[in-house]
């Protein structure tokens, strides 16, 4: 086993950020850090313990798969409205993981050849492979969320893709995808603070887009839509958390446990040789 | 700019290790550390520099292709004989990067359906788009070292490949992709260690195949394919650059630099605003 030093989580995350029957968005408090005693400075100090453990526990799934028998594969989705912090938790969390053991995808608006196509189309096409921790920035849940509030299908072609996305997770668990979904929870008024300082920053500017303020008078049909994904989509094979986010070191020190807790339970092993050990020896020894 | 701090090299890597006419590979000896004057203890500090420097650089390269004008990307190559450290300076030097910003491929043995193609088929399509890093391990360069050493398809076939890859990277260059091309040089005695040191410990079976040794007693003829390359198909848009790679630390250390000095050189900057940033402010001051 590889030493867990997270000590100041007084409860697992996955059990403390778990979305389950009766939740509700709007008694989450986005400043809040469910689960976890500790201050920004001890979330510091476990992030960084947490980047070797992490980075161990990625090798040995690798390795694992690489037995041939193990089929095992983690898919991160994030979700979460504008500046909340996907691109921190990937940078920060994702980013102390060997880049040969992650599988990032970023799902932007689909392309028209992807519209022709059925909504998970695109989606299986990036999905993470045996030994592979995948991570999606966006997902299949804009088919949802931003395609329910902006009406970009009809209502009832909405109300399918729950069920369809139910079951298109519960085949990927089945074949060995532990999938954890976050959705990273900021308030409106963290977000307004966090457009602006992209406003005030011409380091920032590139980062900003004029129609991040269109989706801003949305705010409440977009939480509305994320309501009924979490109560629709939280499985047990594909469950949900959410993650309250406006405190970024938290954010990301959740995102990191979530996946710690996750690959704990897996608990990869180093495959055993297929090969006759002591005859490789002598073989390689012969040449040297 | 970016300061460098890369206080120990007496020359730029970008011309140190670089093959010019009348290159000869066995002229370079696999202990060496060309334009640099550190050890190893001051090479893990420049590594350690370089990482920060390196993630600035590319931010502003991933910034300054979404103006929407500059078409800037950066392509490394990596190619080696097996254990000398493709793996290592994925993980140490293009893991210090945001994930987001990099595009990793890894060859493998094709598929039939890649051998129904042409050569570059695969290739194109792993090619990293403007903003990004992208990196290859392994390339189409197997198709004309492993191709030729294994006898995998006609000389006359091989012998048409420098040409088509020489005409490849020159468009891939055109459209302003940075081609950074790194043959990692290892000695045969150091390999042996390496593949012993696998043998060795059960955590690193799994990085062992039977088949190394195999290739082992192929060296002189990899070695004439390898020259034959870099004879073949360094050009002024697409150099190779053999880095003397049996101290591991300066083979990180030589390939973060010559990533440094390709990024110095494009010498990337924020783009500006395509948006009234005095009119933004107001419109998201009056959502606050």
């Amino acid at each position: 086993m590889i030493a867990q030093s997270q000590v100041k989580w007084n409860q697992d995350a996955l059990r403390a950020l778990r979305v389950t029957r009766g939740f509700r968005l709007e008694d989450v408090d986005p400043r809040s850090t469910p689960g976890y005693d500790g201050d920004k400075h001890h979330g510091e100090v476990d992030l960084r313990a947490g980047l070797d453990q992490l980075a161990q526990y990625q090798e040995r799934l690798y390795a694992a798969s690489r037995g041939g028998t193990a089929t095992d594969a983690v898919l991160l989705v994030l979700q979460a409205m504008d500046s909340a912090g996907k691109g921190g938790v990937i940078r920060h969390v994702v980013g102390g993981v060997d880049p040969q053991g992650i599988q990032l995808a970023a799902f932007k608006a689909p392309t028209e050849e992807e519209l022709a196509h059925d909504f998970l189309w695109r989606i299986e096409k990036r999905l993470p492979g045996p030994g592979l921790i995948g991570v999606f920035d966006r997902s299949h849940y804009e088919d949802v969320l931003i395609g329910r509030v902006r009406g970009l299908a009809e209502p009832r072609e909405i109300e399918r893709r729950y069920g369809a996305i139910v079951d298109f997770e519960r085949r990927l668990a089945d074949h060995g995808t532990r999938i954890i979904k976050v959705m990273l929870h900021i308030s409106p008024e963290e977000q307004g603070e966090r457009l602006m300082d992209r406003l005030e920053r011409p380091d920032k500017h590139w980062k900003y887009n004029p129609g991040d303020v269109d989706e801003r008078a949305r705010w409440g049909s977009y939480m509305d839509a994320y309501q009924t994904v979490l109560t629709r989509t939280s499985t047990d094979e594909a469950p949900w958390y959410v993650v309250p986010a406006n405190r970024k070191w938290f954010a990301r020190l959740a995102v990191q446990e979530l996946l710690l807790e996750t690959l704990e339970a897996i608990d990869p092993q180093w495959p055993k040789a297929d090969f006759d050990v002591e005859h490789e020896k002598a073989r390689l020894k012969a040449t040297l």
